[in-house]
């Protein structure tokens, strides 16, 4: 019997032999999975996110059976070191019998940490955990990802000013179903709790009430545990209401059919973008397209002609 | 020689010997292609864009030579009816002869569309006119293409409450350049002023400064012609700010390149949507990886296989 890190390995390898292996195996574990409640956590660098999952995760396990942690980080560098890293600064959290912390870095395309990402829930669900956070360190596009992949999407955003404040990315205000303000302690609060007071008017701005649900913003300390129980209520509010309202079932098999069509698009380029004759033919063709030599379009064009010509003589 | 209106025709059709002809035609013209200022304006509709081009236009033409208006419109049924409709509705700008008015609506596709609208551009711009209007319906993913395609992206909005402005797409408000708020004049004032002074500052709250422009709102009325010398100031202000700072040069080469890479996404997703094998398949995987009896990387893995099988044994 392999163990939860050991399936979760096989997830993450990228031999095709291993793939094969995973997926039949996966297959089994299907019918065994979605009984959770899937926590997204993204914040900028230095915001506190380990701290606050360590001193979090207690009063989740109030309510919750067993507890996952599982950290999205497309620089593939990093695995080995994330997984002591976060082991330390989630030291207690680590210790306990009905917590499981581990990074997820497959290869280095963020499809690819994505689609571990996802089949570790999945195996985790299978085995038992009912409360699951996926972590991200929020770069790139991770943010929309992880959005992608769970029920709640929690922003921490550290006290600051309003140029501060500015550091908050394109478009990721928008996917937040709650926001925590963190370290809002001591000569932090005032400060905490103007931001909080205008970053609930600017989601009022802007949040189209699509699903119905009216996004908080929360003040959060993990050095005083104020706000963890506030936190923890607006989750079971949420939970209480995506299922009243179906939102929930709604939710995921949404996240499920656009998984699938995601993977489509991401075999597809990937495949094209990892072929040597399409690679040469792209960057042959950028040049000339900067030049104003050929038209975008056009220079597509020829660039998927060599890809069809590639697929029909050689696989 | 062929009229501008019939090569924009020809730039739109959907026929391959159409298309060969037409990109032949745009090779020769890339080298006079690019002095213009592109400005894309775009807003919900009732929001008075029409209105607001047919009065703006007199006051850009005396900074300005010639000014082409074009419109994106996805829904291709339109199209007859947007030329008439855009050339009734800018009755006093459709009779000047340094203008040119058309909406663009090829094939079915937002893709077929974008390309068109954008070689539209081109043509537009070999051909002397100087200052190009995209004109969006607002609809679906349209403004991230407009954003896209064009130098300066201008939001407009109504005054309205604050639940009102809820109506603002998500994404949407972080793409503009700058943002009028229409119809401000008379009773309308009071509560444009107010609008505008939130939107700045959810605007300063959301806004990274990645180049250094912070947007502006301004208020407008086509009813009093206020504010559109303020408009065409700040267009001249961001013009000189983003040519002093390279800033145009960059981001007309970023969008270039980005265009390149999207039509060759768009390509070789639309070649495989429409490959009946596929779409076969796809709808099969996707009612089974509803019920949970496939995982949506291995249906993609399936589905990706058959497209493979396909182009090796038809093409």
């Amino acid at each position: 019997m392999p163990t939860l890190s050991e399936v979760i390995t096989l997830a993450e390898s990228t031999r095709v032999e291993d793939k094969k292996l995973f997926q039949s195996l996966l297959s089994e574990l299907l019918p065994f999975t979605g009984n959770s409640f899937r926590l997204g956590i993204s914040g900028p660098p230095g915001v506190g996110k380990s701290t606050l999952i360590e001193n979090f995760g207690p009063v989740i396990l109030r309510h919750f059976q067993k507890l996952a942690i599982l950290a999205i980080d497309p620089s593939s560098q990093k695995s080995k070191g994330s997984i002591l890293g976060d082991k330390t600064r989630m030291e207690k959290l680590s210790q306990n019998p009905s917590v499981f912390i581990r990074p997820t870095a497959a290869g280095n395309t963020l499809g690819g940490v994505a689609r571990a990402t996802r089949e570790a829930i999945l195996i985790c669900e299978a085995t038992g955990f009912d409360f699951i956070i996926v972590e991200s360190v929020g770069v790139g596009q991770s943010e929309a990802e992880l959005h992608q992949m769970t029920d709640f999407f929690l922003l921490l955003q550290l006290p600051g000013s309003g140029d501060e404040l500015q550091g908050i990315k394109r478009g990721i205000m928008e996917l937040a179903d709650g926001i925590a303000i963190t370290k809002a302690e001591g000569n932090n609060k005032p400060l905490a709790k103007k931001i909080a007071k205008d970053l609930q008017f600017a989601l009022h701005l802007l949040t189209p009430s699509t699903n119905g649900w009216i996004p908080k913003v929360i003040l959060v300390s993990s050095f005083s545990q104020e706000g963890l129980e506030e936190l923890m209520q607006m989750l079971l509010d949420y939970q209480n209401w995506a299922y009243t309202t179906h939102w929930f079932e709604k939710k995921r098999k949404q996240q499920q059919v656009d998984w699938f069509h995601r993977s489509i698009q991401s075999f597809l380029l990937d495949f094209f973008y990892h072929t040597p004759e399409c690679k040469e033919k792209v960057k042959e063709l950028e040049n000339k397209v900067l030049q104003q030599q050929i038209s975008p379009s056009l220079a597509a064009d020829q660039v998927i002609q060599t890809f069809f010509e590639k697929i029909k003589t050689h696989y």
